[in-house]
């Protein structure tokens, strides 16, 4: 089942109940960050549909009075075992909620507690519209287009259509960047990664997975907004910077964050999705799909790291090796 | 006016439009920290009633579709003029949203753009009951209230009236740790600040205002349930961290994160509400109290830090010094 279809099932069902109020999407670490731009998205767009993004176990322990019969709750576990996630979703199916699980394993425990279980591909031969991050977003278009309707929803589908063209050609773009950026950067400790707009999700995922797992290096987020009422105050020309520029309408605010940069630091790396050429995107939608320009993009800039750092991007010291 | 009143005089004025559907927390920085309890609040117990919570830039680029007559836009600037949180409260009126603007200073500009001003009281000699923090919370329980009701709005008011003596002996009974803390932390240069539930945005807050924008420190704030989804592979015996332990439903989450860190760690300071006395508070609502007690300590312990530092926290090299 697609997402149109998998949407279309449970509008049908709930028809008679009140249709879809909330959409919950709930999930840990780079799972969550995949759904970043679809809460971005829903905030944005819809009109009366509610939404909330919960980091697993707090959606666990503190639950939203709302959630019933008239939610709709997205988990996602790449490795499908998460417990916490798979918790999640089985509170949801306890609450009567419909549940829409994301996983890459077939054999996934999550999908026991799914009314819809999406087994999506991976790696960097898919397409990126069969990612997590762009299943999720086209899940909660398809709600927000059948439950209240969607103005740009055709231009959002040419918008699919042609990211993965994008993403290829960024890829190779970036190519010879990424190694001048590992050798650059290869003794750097700590890294803050600026961006905003549906893309603020992505620079924490940056940070926390990228970076803090697979690295072992010290990194935070900060919204390009909220850069200059308080986190500029560590500016300094030995502190890196990674700046992932926005096409679309939060582009003002990470542009402002580059001129301050510019003055003020020295060490910074600038990802720019208009020179990376997603503005042969609708600009209705553009904006939405800069997280998943960059996704792929900064996995280029991580695997160089990684590569000349000797450190490979698999390696863990607690996840999976000790109890806890 | 008190928030009561402001709430009443909304419902009443959009009683025959549709009353509120929609309340929107806009501010930048610190002042957006102190809405991110009513944020918790909201998400975890309203039924309909839509939020979101956004830095005043995005808001003005990217304001959310549903922003209208139905909606209620809470702006708060500490020193009332800071241009993003004016231009928000400016968009939000002529988009005939009722807006409440929050500031300590009563000749603000903010205040051009409100329909209710609110002046708050600010200082440690002031009751915490009267800052900002405990005020945006304060409006959202009216809101909450007035439109579709609160079972627990007598239990609240209990703790609104309690919350101030638990924080005036919390105060006392840091005190010497509080020094403890600086003499050991003095030499430190980033610091990992751990929270959940109502507190997370106090996690926040005190990365990147106390310690990046008053000490020029590396901060980050971790959400205690994602700490095991990625960044707890940064955990040594060398990196320090700051576990912000709440009282109520996401205590198991923190509990979680200091096993680990008892294990894993060596710097580890614990501000734990339980110790410090917030069980007083009714169960029901003591969670939302978590953050207005460890504002009130963490500001203590910045303090020391900064006293032993010799950087005084008013020291700035960026903010109000060169154009941005």
């Amino acid at each position: 089942m697609n997402a149109q279809s998998i949407v279309a099932a449970t509008m049908a069902k709930l028809k008679d109940v009140g249709g879809v109020r909330q959409v919950f999407l709930v999930a840990c670490g780079g799972s969550l960050v995949d759904m970043y731009p679809a809460k971005y998205f829903l905030d944005g767009e819809a009109l009366a549909l509610r939404n909330g993004i919960y980091t697993a176990n707090e959606f666990v322990y503190a639950a939203p009075a709302s959630l019933g019969e008239n939610s709709v709750v997205i988990v996602c576990s790449h490795g499908g075992n998460t417990p916490e996630s798979v918790a999640a979703a089985e509170l949801a199916l306890s609450r009567r909620a419909t549940t829409i699980t994301l996983t890459h394993n077939p054999l996934a425990d999550l999908q026991r507690f799914g009314d819809h279980n999406i087994v999506y591909a991976w790696g960097n031969d898919t397409s990126v519209a069969d990612n997590p991050m762009a299943i999720i977003l086209g899940l909660c278009v398809e709600i927000l287009q059948q439950s209240e309707g969607y103005a740009h929803y055709a231009a959002f589908e040419r918008g699919v259509a042609k990211i993965d063209g994008v993403v290829v050609r960024a890829r190779k773009q970036v190519a010879a960047r990424t190694v001048r950026f590992a050798e650059r950067y290869q003794h750097e400790s700590l890294f803050y990664i600026l961006s905003s707009g549906a893309s603020y999700g992505h620079a924490y995922g940056f940070a926390i997975c990228s970076l803090m797992e697979m690295q072992w290096l010290d990194a935070a987020p900060i919204h390009s907004g909220e850069f200059f009422h308080g986190p500029f105050e560590v500016t300094d020309r030995e502190t890196p910077f990674i700046l992932m520029m926005n096409q679309g309408r939060t582009r003002a605010l990470d542009e402002r964050a580059l001129v301050f940069l510019e003055q003020y630091a020295e060490k910074v790396e600038v990802i720019d999705a208009k020179e990376l050429g997603i503005g042969t995107l609708p600009p209705e939608v553009v904006e939405y799909f800069n997280p998943v320009l960059f996704y792929s993009v900064m996995c280029e800039y991580r695997a160089a790291l990684a590569h000349i750092r000797q450190h490979p991007l698999e390696t863990r010291r607690y996840m999976g090796q000790v109890a806890y």
